[in-house]
C-alpha cells in the first residue's frame, strides 16, 4: 500500500515487532499521523507501541489522538509515567487534551508549567469548546502604539512564529487598538511611529464567538491571523489559519457522526461496553419513535387481517415520506445556518415545497399505482397506495419546513434532531393515510 | 432581527420597495452576503432588484452565488447585459462561474480579457473542479534564484496581494526550485543571493491533487499558502488559507447535501419542475429498494394474514436494523477517509463491531420481547422478534463494515452510497428474519 499510515498500521499490528523497528518507522511520521495508526490498532497493542515511542515524541502524539483514544491510553500509565509526560507541556496542548484528562492529572500539569503558560490556560478554559478564545494561541507580535517603525521591524525580523505579518498594537492601559501590517511598515522610514500607519479597522473577533463563525470571518477577512480580544477589548490571543482549518475540518467530522448518534471523539476500537453504552442511547431513541409508528399500525389491525397486501406495502408509503421530507429538511437547514429564512421568505418557499411535493408525489404515485394495480391485480389497491403517496409527500414536504423551522425557534438545533422528528412523522403519517384509506375503500 | 441577510430579505421582499432602497441597503454589505439574499427571495422577484443593483458590483455578486441561481439568473439577461457583466471579469472569477455558464457566454467573456487571463483561464479549465489547479491565484510572487536580497525585498514591497509572506524562486528553465520566507530576507544582507537563502524542502502541491487533500497538507504545513505545480514543475499559481477554508465550507455543504440526493449547486427557490426533477431521481432509487423490501414481504403473505401482530411490529425490527448498521458504517466511513482501515486491522474490526452488536442486540431484544409479550399477551410473539433483533443488529454490524470497504474497493464513494445499500440490506434482513422466524415458531 502507497498510504504511509496504512504501512505503519500493518507494522504495528504485526506479531514480535521490535522496539527499534517501530521508533523507525515512527521517526519520520508526523505526529498527528502516528496517532491516527496508533488509534488503529486494537487497545491491547497500543501500550506496547507506546511505551516504544520516545519519551520527547510522546506528547505531541497524545495531543494529536481523539479524546476517547486519549483516555483509554492515559489510564493505562502510571502517575510517574503522566508526569514525565507531561514535564514541558505548553497551554495550547494542556487545553486541547483537557476534556480527556481527569482533574488530578490536570493539576499534575498545571505544576509543571511556568506562571505564564499556567495564566493562559486559565484563561483559556474559561471559554466554552466551542468558543474561539480556547482556540487561540499566543506567539503573537504586540507592542505598544507608540513604539518606532525601526523598533517594529526588529521585533518582526526576531519572531519565529507562523502566520505572522501583522504586528498586535496596545495602548497605555493594554487595549487592543489596531494592527499594522508587516508590508505597511517595509514602505515606512525608520522614524515613523507605527501608530500613524496603524490600521485602526482592522477586524478582530470576540473571545465568545464560536469557532466555526470565527473561520468564516477569518475567510472573508482575507488575512492568515485575526486578534482574539475579551469583553475589555484585551488581547487573549490569535486565531489562525492553521487553527480555522482544523475547526472546520473537526466540525464535518462531528456533523458527520452526530447524524447517527456518535460522539466524534469515538474510538475505532473503543472497548465494546463502552461502544454499546454509547450508542445504545440512540437506539434506545429510535426503538422509542419505531413503537409509536407500530401503535399507529395497531390500530388497523382489524383491515390488516382482511387485506394483507397492505401489510405487505406500507413500507414504500412510509419510506417514500421519508425520502422527500429530509430532501426539504436539508434544503431549509441549510437555509437556516447561512441566515436565509425569515418571516419574509418562509410562506413562498412552504408554498414552493409543497408544489415540488405534489408534482413528485402525483409522478410517482402514478407509477407505484400502476404497478400494484398489476402486482396484487387490484386497480382499487393502486389508488389507495397512490393517494396514500401524494397525501405522505406533502405531509413531508409541510414537516421538512415546519420542524426546522420551529427547532430553530426553540433553540434546538435542527441539524442534530430535526431528521429524527421528521421521519417520525413521516412514518406516522405514511400508515394512518395508507392503512385508513385501506380501510375506507378496500373493506 | 439583528441578521443583516435577514434583514435585507426582509427589504428586498417588500412591495414597491425603490431602487435607491435597494442600493442604499446593499452598499455596506459584502458581495457573499447580497448574493444570499438574492438567493433568498423567490426568482421571479430577483431580476427587479438584480437591475438596481450598480453594473460595478454585479460581477462579484455573481461569482459568489450558488451556481443554479447564478444560471437561472443569467438566463434572464440578454447578450448585451451579460457582455457589460463580463468586461473586466478575470480569470479566477471565470473559472468559479465557468460551470454554471454555457458555452457562448464564456467565449464573450473570454474575448473582454487580456491575454495573460486568458492564458490562467486556459490553464485553469484543464484541471477538474476538485483538483488544487482550478483553485489557484496567481498573485504569488515569483523570483530568478539568482537575484540578490535587496531585489527581492523591492518585489516584496510593492506586492499588494494577501497571504504573502514567501516568494517562490524559479531556475532559468522557469521551474519551481524553492521558496524563501520574507523573514529569512530580513535577517540576511542586501548584497546576499537568494539562492542561498532558499529553502529547497518547502511543501509545494501537485496541481492534480484533490483541493481536500490540499487543504490538508497546508492546514499540517503551517504555512498560509503553497506554490502550485505542474508535472513539469512549472509553477501553476499558489494556494492559499482563503480558498483551503472556502473548500472545506463548500465540501461540508456538498456532503450534508448528498445525503439526500440532493445538488450543493441547488436554489433554494429553484422553480418547481426543475426541482422536483432533480429530486425524482434521488425517489425513484429509494423506491426500487422499497419495492424490493416489499416483495421480500409478500413471500410470507400467508402468515402475515395468521399472525396480523407481525405486520404491526416488522418495522421496528427493520429499523433498529438500520439505525445499527449507519453507525456502524460511519465509524467505518470515518476511518476510510483518514486511512485507518487496512487489511492488518480489519478483522479485528469486524470482530469488535459484531461484539457491540451482539450486546446492544441482547439488551434491546431482551426489552421488546418483554414489552411486545405484554401487549399481545403472547410471549412467542416476543421470543420471535427478540431473535429478529438480535439476528438483524448483528447482520447490521456485518454489513456496516463490509460494505463500505467494498464499495472503497470499487472506487465508488462509500459516504455517498453506503447508507442507502446498507438500509436495503437491513430492511431486507429484517423482514426475513422477524417474518421468517414467525411462520417457523408462530404457525
Amino acid at each position: 500500500m502507497s498510504n504511509p499510515i496504512a504501512e505503519l498500521i500493518e507494522l504495528l499490528t504485526q506479531e514480535n515487532i521490535s522496539t527499534t523497528a517501530i521508533n523507525q518507522a515512527i521517526s519520520s511520521m508526523p505526529p498527528d499521523d502516528v496517532a491516527l495508526a496508533l488509534e488503529s490498532i486494537p487497545v491491547a497493542q497500543r501500550r506496547f507501541v507506546w511505551d516504544s515511542i520516545k519519551q520527547t515524541n510522546r506528547l505531541d502524539i497524545l495531543v494529536e489522538m481523539r479524546g476517547e483514544s486519549r483516555l483509554l491510553l492515559l489510564k493505562e500509565l502510571n502517575e510517574f509515567e503522566i508526569a514525565e509526560l507531561f514535564s514541558d507541556v505548553d497551554a495550547e496542548d494542556l487545553l486541547e487534551i483537557a476534556d480527556s484528562l481527569p482533574d488530578p492529572m490536570i493539576d499534575i500539569a498545571l505544576q509543571k508549567m511556568d506562571a505564564k503558560q499556567r495564566d493562559y490556560y486559565r484563561q483559556g478554559v474559561t471559554y466554552e469548546e466551542d468558543e474561539v478564545g480556547r482556540w487561540v494561541d499566543h506567539e503573537l507580535l504586540v507592542a505598544a502604539q507608540s513604539i518606532r517603525v525601526s523598533e517594529a521591524m526588529r521585533l518582526f525580523r526576531r519572531t519565529t512564529a507562523s502566520y505572522s505579518n501583522t504586528m498586535y498594537l496596545v495602548n497605555r492601559t493594554g487595549r487592543w487598538v489596531g494592527c499594522v501590517h508587516l508590508k505597511t511598515l517595509l514602505n515606512a522610514q525608520p522614524h515613523e511611529h507605527v501608530s500613524e500607519l496603524m490600521e485602526e479597522d482592522f477586524p478582530f473577533l470576540e473571545a465568545q464567538t464560536d469557532v466555526i463563525k470565527a473561520a468564516d470571518l477569518l475567510e472573508k477577512s482575507e488575512v492568515s491571523a485575526l486578534p482574539v480580544l475579551d469583553e475589555n477589548h484585551l488581547l487573549v490571543g490569535r486565531f489562525h489559519a492553521g487553527h480555522a482549518l482544523e475547526a472546520r475540518r473537526l466540525e464535518q467530522e462531528a456533523v458527520q457522526m452526530s447524524n447517527t448518534g456518535l460522539d466524534e471523539d469515538s474510538d475505532l476500537f473503543s472497548p465494546v461496553r463502552r461502544s454499546a453504552t454509547s450508542r445504545g442511547l440512540w437506539l434506545g431513541i429510535n426503538l422509542l419513535t419505531a413503537f409509536m409508528a407500530s401503535a399507529f399500525i395497531g390500530l388497523f389491525e382489524a383491515t390488516l387481517e382482511q387485506v394483507v397486501a397492505l401489510a405487505v406495502l406500507m413500507p414504500i408509503v412510509a419510506s417514500m415520506g421519508g425520502i422527500a421530507g429530509s430532501q426539504t429538511l436539508t434544503l431549509i437547514v441549510r437555509g437556516l445556518a447561512l441566515g436565509q429564512i425569515t418571516r419574509a421568505n418562509l410562506v413562498s418557499l412552504l408554498k414552493k415545497e409543497l408544489q415540488v411535493g405534489g408534482l413528485n408525489g402525483i409522478v410517482w404515485s402514478l407509477s407505484i399505482g400502476a404497478v400494484v394495480s398489476w402486482w396484487f391485480q387490484s386497480p382499487l389497491l393502486g389508488l389507495v397506495i397512490a393517494l396514500a403517496i401524494v397525501i405522505n409527500i406533502l405531509m413531508a414536504a409541510l414537516s421538512g419546513v415546519i420542524i426546522p423551522v420551529v427547532l430553530d425557534k426553540l433553540k434546538i438545533d435542527p441539524a442534530l434532531s430535526g431528521s429524527v422528528i421528521l421521519t417520525t412523522v413521516t412514518d406516522i403519517a405514511g400508515y394512518i393515510a395508507f392503512l385508513g384509506l385501506g380501510t375506507l375503500l378496500l373493506l
